[in-house]
């Protein structure tokens, strides 16, 4: 069983009528909903933001919350900085011990998604109705299982582009065409000490994009995937110290 | 100084009059032109058909030529059957042993690069005057040095498509847009044993791409950059052997 | 089901006395005993000298074969040159489709992973009893799912030694250390096309390696890995052609 | 003209007598006077502790120094600490707009280093006066042009062993043999956003690696290719912002 727990701002949802006509229970509750229904995954989740729209302590991330996730989806986008900077480490540490994680869309702005990759995580981006076109380079790779066809479509996204500011990632699996002439790499995975990292692009609250039965598919796959393999590894393990004299 | 030489079929130049109005003197000598007009570069050019559109013996590739080149630039097309599968095997061990390569556009399904590369090397392409627009991915390569802006444009190319059936490049450079829906991994780079090889995707015969100002600076960085810094190094070399008893 | 074939020269176990004494049913066997108590995988053996000494026709590979084959494992070391190069690209074309391949020891030097490679897949060796130190470097990487400790330790095998002469690989996961003085990239993976292959530099024909614990786990964690994902896809697929028109 | 500033903590070799005798005029004066041996080389060194053994505001590194800096030299071990979170940010960020950076030895465990990998870069390590014999993976990378023979060896060194805890390097040139039983990748390559990272593992205060005329060219060598080939970058330029609208 895989213990997954989706996080999400839940601002906009709640905030704006026009997002929340699209995910009325929350992003958070979308992604439930499909990783849900499979009988390996177990799904929590957690928000930034309550039902009362009051912020939650630590982000709504405890220490017991994390020890007992083997995955995490973060979904956040214009309340980055108001997860605390102690909160954050908790969940890079997480990661590093072996936690995996998906950061979804403009998650690239998060603070756990910017300490995993040490760099700006900047891109350029508008909001502009284009067509999303994801070509997929290796149809082979268990994220992409199941996926047919050289590329699938999203008829809205809002529109990233590259030079995205990230390390290279340790395998490129999904390039986003835009039709107003962008290109994006919108879909990466990282390794970080234990921790599998995937990177999806799609994903703006105005947009339907989670209800697409693809992206529910490769989402259903990372899960699996970034899921780890080991046990978790204490940071501070005996391997990392001083070895025993000779 | 960097010996380049220029490979190419010269079929179409020869046999094509709307080919001949882009490249009068052929391909290889549009290429030379450029190259050679830095201090540093010295050209030569061979090619598959001679002037008198006879067939050259073993492609005009001697030993000699291969022996006295650092940067071999290769252009085919259509014509990738009549290059003898020996002198192909002394273009990729000429590359181990560590003479850089260049491999432009349909070069692709050349016999050098697919040795080198070991797959199909398969895409799927269109000849529809598409517009690629190129995007940068990291402006600090030296493959890139001098090259401004977020991307460069191409009026008209050749459409080529993902999946592009290459091991993922070591490092990806450059990822084109065509306005017809497509992405392609348009500059990639791959090290094979002591030799460095740059594919670069743009070149059809019917554009006047090499008169380009961005792609001749891409070029000629291209040659600079996979020149050997180390001496040519026989395969048959004594590290690869037998060790010392202890 | 994963459906393993595993494919040995079979020379040295019918011609050395003190080789037999270690794999008396020869290597695939001892192979096959290990992978196919495993309730998810079933195992064919295919041998390139049948048990009369005798060279069987094709390498003993069938197009049927390598059609019902999910992953190959390939041991070969003195015998290269009897393999048909038809044969071996056949299985070289049989990888690029989709056929997990675990390439074992000195089959660095075979044909098929010659061709993958595109490289010599050089290196330096010396048979002088070292006792071999496996280092891990990643312990979430499902081929080391359930290896604990930071290494393991063969008390006797052939030393390979750097520079390995082939391409960089997609992923390093182990590093051996020999008492001699040597290192080598002994655990490495890389994609081709829609193929998976991982290399294992341990299993030289006259050590007890493959009844080792720990190499018996990580095979058969390989055998997984490398098992196709996505149907096997024709080389000649519609996707790597031309496009239809706009 | 590359202009390198060189960074040491500068403690050892002001408190203990035995690191003073090897460094009597500190490690980043070692550093210094190969490197600026060099025509194309201009250096300029920081520390932290003066030399009356007095910590110094900012850890000696002010922005117009970091503006001032093309390529960083850093050395730190016992005092990580002691360098402001706001400073480490500040090279960081320069590495990340361009500013290439050489981290040597126990700088593995330094802030901008850790904050460049995202990773807790641990380590085993052990002082036991081993050999190590560092092995070379590419002789054809620049930072390894001129350095003959597979490996070269320094009589001792600090025993630094894998798993070491960073993300797998864009590029790896050595691997480290320790005759006590140990590996380590002692020469890796990474790319952050403008910026490009080399570590290099030997350099121990106590031994005299910085003298070694390898370890020199190795340096010197690193010291170009680390160096900056496009403008420095601002963090927000802007291609990293909203598009203009279509």
């Amino acid at each position: 069983m895989i213990r997954v727990t989706v996080w999400n701002e839940y601002c906009h949802e709640q905030e704006e009528e026009r997002i929340r006509k699209v995910y009325p229970n929350g992003i958070h509750n979308a992604i439930k909903d499909f990783l849900g229904a499979n009988d390996d995954i177990q799904v929590t989740t957690a928000t930034l933001y309550d039902e009362n729209k009051q912020l939650r302590e630590n982000a709504g991330i405890t220490d017991e919350l994390l020890a007992n996730t083997d995955v995490m989806f973060w979904w956040g986008h214009v309340r980055h900085g108001e997860v605390p900077d102690e909160i954050a480490i908790k969940v890079k540490e997480a990661v590093l011990s072996g936690m995996g994680i998906v950061f979804l869309h403009s998650a690239h702005h998060s603070k756990p998604f910017k300490m995993l990759m040490g760099t700006t995580c900047n891109l350029g981006w508008r909001e502009s109705d284009d067509k999303e076109r994801l070509w997929i380079l290796d149809h082979n790779h268990p994220i992409m299982a199941g996926i047919e066809g050289r590329y699938f479509e999203l008829e809205g996204e809002e529109t990233y582009t590259e030079p995205f500011g990230v390390p290279d990632p340790d395998k490129l699996l999904l390039i986003g065409w835009y039709n107003g002439g962008e290109v994006f790499r919108s879909g990466c995975i990282w390794r970080r000490e234990n921790g599998k990292v995937f990177y999806f692009q799609p994903g703006h609250e105005s947009y339907p994009t989670f209800y697409n039965p693809t992206v529910q598919k490769i989402l259903t796959n990372a899960a699996r995937w970034v899921a780890p393999v080991c046990p978790r590894m204490p940071l501070e393990c005996p391997w990392v110290a001083r070895l025993e004299e000779k």
